[in-house]
C-alpha cells in the first residue's frame, strides 16, 4: 500500500526532490540473474534531466548505489537496496514556495492531508520519485530478456503520429530526442516543445506502448486483471490522466462483429483490437496501450493563487523546468510496465503445483 | 489478490456464471451501521438481467442473501458474507462451447492458464460476478452518505452526448432505459441499439461517473493515487477498455497555462481539469472520470473460430445477451467507485494518529 | 488482513456462531486438482460437536456446500466458495448474555469496540469458525499428498505424555477418543476430563503436530519465516496461548555445543532441535512443534460479572460446552498447517524464474 | 511479504550482514510527529554489539542516516528511508565458510532455496538485520507515548527469575549488562554467560515483554488477533523458539474456574491469566509475553559438517561473536512489540467511520 508497488516482484520507494537521497527497495526478484549494471545506467540516462536541450536543464546524474541483494553481480533472492543521491538541490528556489500552493500541483493536498509537507521542489510529489521505477524496471526488464518493451511518443500537443502508424525499427526512438520513431513528426513534435518553452508554456502528450512476446496466461482474474494492473500503473505515474489498451476509447464506436478478433488455427488472432489482453489473460498477441499525460503544471508564467493563509499571491514563473514531460517518461512507462510483466510471470506460476 | 478489491474496506468475490451460486465477502466494513435493505435490492434491479427491451431476456431476480456481519439491521463489523443463487440456468444452450473457443471471450485463456474450465457461460469471466460488486457498492454508497456518486451513458456506438453537456438532474439518468439524461440523445441510443440487435450485432460506448462532496485529503501516494485506484477498479469491469479522468486524453492537446485550476479564495479552483484529484489526492472538487467498454463479443452471427484441438470450427449466434453492455454497467461503474471511495476514507483515518 | 488468512493460497472466512451460515471462500487454489469429497467430511467429522461423549453434544452435521471454483469434481483456479448451514441454533439458549459479559470470553472487547456485538453463543469469536479452515485444510492436505501432517494430544492437564514420546502409528491418534496415541495416558486423560465435566470445570492441554517430507526451501526470510507463519497461524485458533517449534522452551536450557544439529554426509542432521526449520527455512527434517490451549472459558459454575451497563451480575453455567476442546482442536491444528504449507510451497515456486 | 511487517505502518528492510550498509522504509508513519533522534540513538546502542563485557566485541557503531520522510524534524506522512553502514566488516574471517555449511546456521537452506548466497556472516540471515527493526520500533515507540514498552531477561540456560516475579522499577533493567532486573539472578547470569564463553560455548535463555496501558480495542479477529500478530513478530527475530502469552504453557494446567479472569466493577479483571488480550482483541489489562531464544549456534568448538561438495569438513570456532544473545535482543523485542502495537492502533481507527 502507499509507496510499494507488485505482489511478488515489489517495489518500494522513498525519498523527497530535494531531500539527501532517494531511493527503493526491490523484493522478490528471483536470484541467481547476472545484472547489466550498464543497461541499468543506460535506462538512467534516458530519464535523467540535462539529456537534451528540449528538457529541464536540472543536473542530477542519477547514479545508483546498490546496496544489497546482489553479490559477485548476480541476484541472490535478497531484497536489492538502493539509493540515488540529490545532488543538485538548489532548495533555495523554492523558499517561496513554503507558503503558497501551486495551481495544479499537489502542494495544496499534501498541506490538508497531512498537515505539514516537504514544500522544497514539490517533495515527495516531485517526478523525481520515478527514477526509482526506472531501477526496478532495468532489472525487470533484464530478468524478462525474451520479451521486448518499448514505448514511444504518439502525440505532443496537437502533433500527432497517424493512428494506423506502426513501427518500423525499435531503434528510431531513440534517434528522436522527443523519442518519436516517425521522423517528419518528430521534427513537427520538437518544434512545438521550443514554441511552448519559449511562451513559457508546456505540452502534454500520449505515449504507445508495446510489448512482444508475452507467455499466454499471464493476468489474474478477476481484480488482478493484466490490463488493470497496467493501467493502475501508469496511473500512478506523475501527469498522467487517462490509459486505453487494445482498441480503448476507439473501440466504442465499433462494432461487436467488426472488434471481435477471429482465432486462426495456429491460435493467433485475425485482427488485435483486444491488445493482446482476453478477460484480464494475455493470449500471445501483442499487448499495447496508450498513455495520457497533460501538459506540465509548472509553467514560466505568472500565476494567480492562494497562500496558505487563504491571502491571494501570485506565482512567480522560474525554475528549470521540463516543457514537456513526455520524451523523459518512456521509460517510466516501459520501467512499469516490465514491473507489472515480470510480476506476473511470477504469480501465474502459482497457478498449478507442478 | 485475484478475487479479493480493497485495502480496508475489501471484497472478495466467488462463483462462476453457471454453477449453484455466485458471492462474497466483505470485509472491513464499519461497524454501526444500519443497512436499509431496499437500496441493495434497487440497486441490483438497476444491474440485472431482463429489466427493459434493450438488455438480454435472461432472467435471474439475483436476491441477495446475507449470512453474516449484519445482526438486528446493523453492521457489526464482522465480515459481512453473502450470495446470490443462480435460478436460470440453462447450461444446456453452452454444451456447443464446450470444446470452443469463442472469438474475443476469455475461452482460451482460460484453458491455456488453467488446464481447465468451466465452459458454461464463461463460467468466472462472465459478467454475472459483478453483480456482487454491486452488493457491496449499495453498502458502501450507503455508508457514504453525504457523498454522492452517480454514472450516465455519455456515448453509444457513435451516438454522443456533447462533450460539454452537464447534467441537469440526476433522477433524469433513470428515466432513460439507456440510462442517458439528456432526452433526445437517449432516444437516438435507443434506437441504435435496436437497430444493433435486429442485425445480430452489438455496441460498446462510454460512461461517465460523477462523485461530488468528497473529502480533502483522499488518496495514497505514489502508487495508491486516487485515480490509480478509481482506473484500476474501472479496468478490471467486463468489456472496459480505457480509462480517463479530469481532462483526460484531451487534456494532453491543451497548454499549461489552459489546463492549470487556478485556487480560489475558498480553495476551490476556477476550473477542474484536474477531476479533482491532484497528485492523486482529492482536492474537494468533483471528481469525474469516463469509461469506454468495447462492443459485446456474444453477437449473433456464425464467426469462424477454432476448437480445442486446433481445427476450425464456427460458433453460432444463439442465446440471450446484451446488444450494449453499457446501460447495465452504470450501477457497476458506480459500485466500484463507492467501494474505492470507501476504503480511501478509512486509510485515510490511519494518516494522523489522534 | 483481519478474515484472510494465507498469501497465494489464501482462505476468507465469513459467519457467526448463530448466523444463517459460516463459510469461506479459497482463493488461489492450484487448477487440476480431483477433491476426494469424503476426505473432506471425515475431516469436518473430527472436528465436529457430538463425536463422543467427552465433547459438547451439540448437534451439527457441518455439512460443506461448495459453491464455485470446482467444475466437475476438479479445481478450477477460480476461488472456491462453500457454506455451512447453521442448523442447530438454540440462540434463546444466549438471550441471558446479552447484556452480560463472560469472563474471560471476547464479549466485552467486541463490545468496546465495535460499540455492537452479536451476543449468540459468542457471534464471531466462537470457534464454530474454525470449521471453515477444517474445509480448506482438507483440500490443502490432498493438494500436498506427498507431505504428510499431524497432530495428537500431548497432554490435557496435569496428564501429560512422555517428552521424549514417539508415535508408533498415526493411525493410534484416532483410536483414542481424546486423540492422545499412547494407550495407557489415553486412558488417564480420559478421566480426567470425565471428572472435569462432572465438576462442571473444564481443561486444557497441549497439541503436538509433525510435519514430514516437506521439501527443503520452504519459507521467507525475513518476516515470512516458515515457522513464524506456523506460529502465527497456530495463535489465531480460539483458547490458544503458545506456540514453540523444535526443542522451544526447553531448548533455552541447552548450551550451544548441545542444541546445533550437526549435518551428515546425506545432508540430513544427526539430531533435529532445529525442528526441521532453520533461519526460517524447511531444511527437509521433520517440522515440529507444540501448541498450547488454556482451559475452555465457559463452565458449568456461576461466575461473577458485571453486565454492559457496568452493574454486578451473576454468569449461569449453562448450555452444552466442551470440558476440553483439545481433542477437537486436532484437525484444526493440522489444517491450519496444512494450508501454511501449501501457501509456502506456492510462493516459493516464484524464487526462481525457470 | 518477505521483508516487510506490518499492515499500516509498515516496515520494509534490505541488507546483508557484509553488504556496503542495512537499511529500510518505514510507510504509513503518521504524519506531525517530532522526533527524538537521541531516544533512536539510545535504542540502538541498547542493541549494539560491544556495548559490554559479554557481548560480541564486532565494533560497528550503528549509526542511523535518515534519508526521507522527516522535514525540519517532523514526520510528514512519506516514507522513511534511513540506511545503516556496514563499517567493522571483516569479510576476510568469512572466506573459510564459503564452501562450507556451519551447523544450525542458515547456510545449507540458502544455498539449497537460491542457488546462491552471499556466505559473509551469514549474509541476509544475520541478526544484523534486526538493526532496522530496533530504528522503526525507536520510532514507534515515541508516537505511543502514552503505552510503555519494555522486556527483560527472565532467564539465562538455568538461571531463571522466580515465576511469580514482579518487576519494582523499569529502571532497573538497564542497569544490569544481561538486562535482568533481579539484582541476584543478573549476578548469576552474568557469572554464567561468562563461564559458557570461557568453554568457547553459548548459552539461551527467555526474555519478557510487558505492555501497559494499551487502549481497549485493539487486534482484529478472526487471522490477526494481536496476540498472533504478536506471536508473529517474535517469531521473525533470529534464534527465537517459542512464543507464550498470558498464562502460556504453564495455563494449558490449570482449570477453567481458575483460569477466567473475573471481571471487576470498574471493568478491569480480578486476575491476568488472558495476558491483556481476550478473543485476540486488548482488554485494557496489562500485555504480557514471553519469548524463548535458543543458544546461538556459532560456538568456539569444532564442529563436523559437510561442504557444498557434500564431503565432511570442519567448521572451526573463530571470529568475534556472542555467547549469549538475550541481553541484545531486549530492545529488538520491544521494537517489534512497538511497531505490532502502533500498527493495530492504526487499523483500529478504521473500524468505525466517525
Amino acid at each position: 500500500m502507499n509507496n510499494s508497488f507488485g505482489n511478488i516482484f515489489k517495489l518500494t520507494t522513498f525519498g523527497e526532490s530535494h531531500g539527501k537521497a532517494i531511493g527503493g527497495i526491490i523484493d522478490g526478484c528471483p536470484s541467481g540473474h547476472k545484472i547489466d549494471f550498464n543497461f541499468i545506467s543506460n535506462e538512467m540516462n534516458r530519464r535523467k534531466p540535462g539529456q537534451s536541450k528540449i528538457v529541464t536543464q536540472r543536473k542530477e546524474n542519477d547514479s545508483v548505489e546498490f546496496l544489497s541483494g546482489i553479490f559477485n553481480g548476480i541476484t541472490t533472492g535478497t531484497p536489492i537496496g538502493f539509493i540515488i543521491k540529490n545532488n543538485d538541490q538548489k532548495s533555495k528556489d523554492y523558499d517561496h514556495l513554503k507558503n503558497s500552493f501551486r495551481p495544479s500541483h499537489a502542494d495544496f493536498v499534501y498541506e490538508k492531508k497531512y498537515g505539514t509537507r516537504d514544500y522544497r521542489g514539490g517533495g515527495r510529489s516531485s517526478a523525481r520519485e520515478t527514477a526509482c521505477r526506472v531501477v526496478a524496471g532495468a532489472i525487470a526488464k533484464q530478468i524478462l530478456k525474451d520479451i521486448s518493451i518499448y514505448a514511444y511518443t504518439s502525440s505532443i500537443g496537437n502533433i500527432s503520429i497517424d493512428e494506423n502508424y506502426e513501427i518500423n525499427k525499435v531503434a528510431d526512438i531513440e534517434k528522436s530526442i522527443v523519442r518519436c520513431p516517425d521522423n517528419k513528426i518528430s521534427d513537427q513534435m520538437i518544434h512545438e516543445v521550443k514554441k511552448a518553452r519559449k511562451n513559457g508554456d508546456t505540452l502534454g502528450g500520449i505515449i504507445k506502448c508495446i510489448i512482444k512476446n508475452v507467455p499466454i496466461g499471464l493476468g489474474e482474474p478477476v481484480f488482478n486483471k493484466l490490463h488493470s494492473e497496467l493501467g493502475r500503473a501508469m496511473l500512478t505515474i506523475n501527469a498522467v490522466k487517462g490509459f486505453e489498451y487494445g482498441s480503448g476509447f476507439r473501440g466504442t464506436k465499433m462494432k461487436g462483429s467488426e472488434h471481435n478478433d477471429i482465432i486462426l488455427k495456429d491460435l493467433t488472432t485475425k485482427t488485435n483490437f483486444s491488445g493482446g489482453i482476453q478477460g484480464g489473460i494475455s493470449n500471445g498477441m501483442d499487448i499495447y496501450f496508450n498513455v495520457a499525460f497533460k501538459p506540465v503544471a509548472t509553467i514560466m508564467k505568472n500565476q494567480n493563487t492562494v497562500d496558505s493563509n487563504g491571502n491571494k499571491s501570485i506565482i512567480e514563473g522560474k525554475g528549470r523546468h521540463d516543457p514537456c514531460v513526455v520524451p523523459r517518461a518512456i521509460p517510466i512507462v516501459e520501467a512499469m510496465a516490465a514491473i507489472v510483466i515480470l510480476d506476473y510471470y511470477l504469480i501465474n506460476k502459482t497457478k498449478k503445483i507442478y
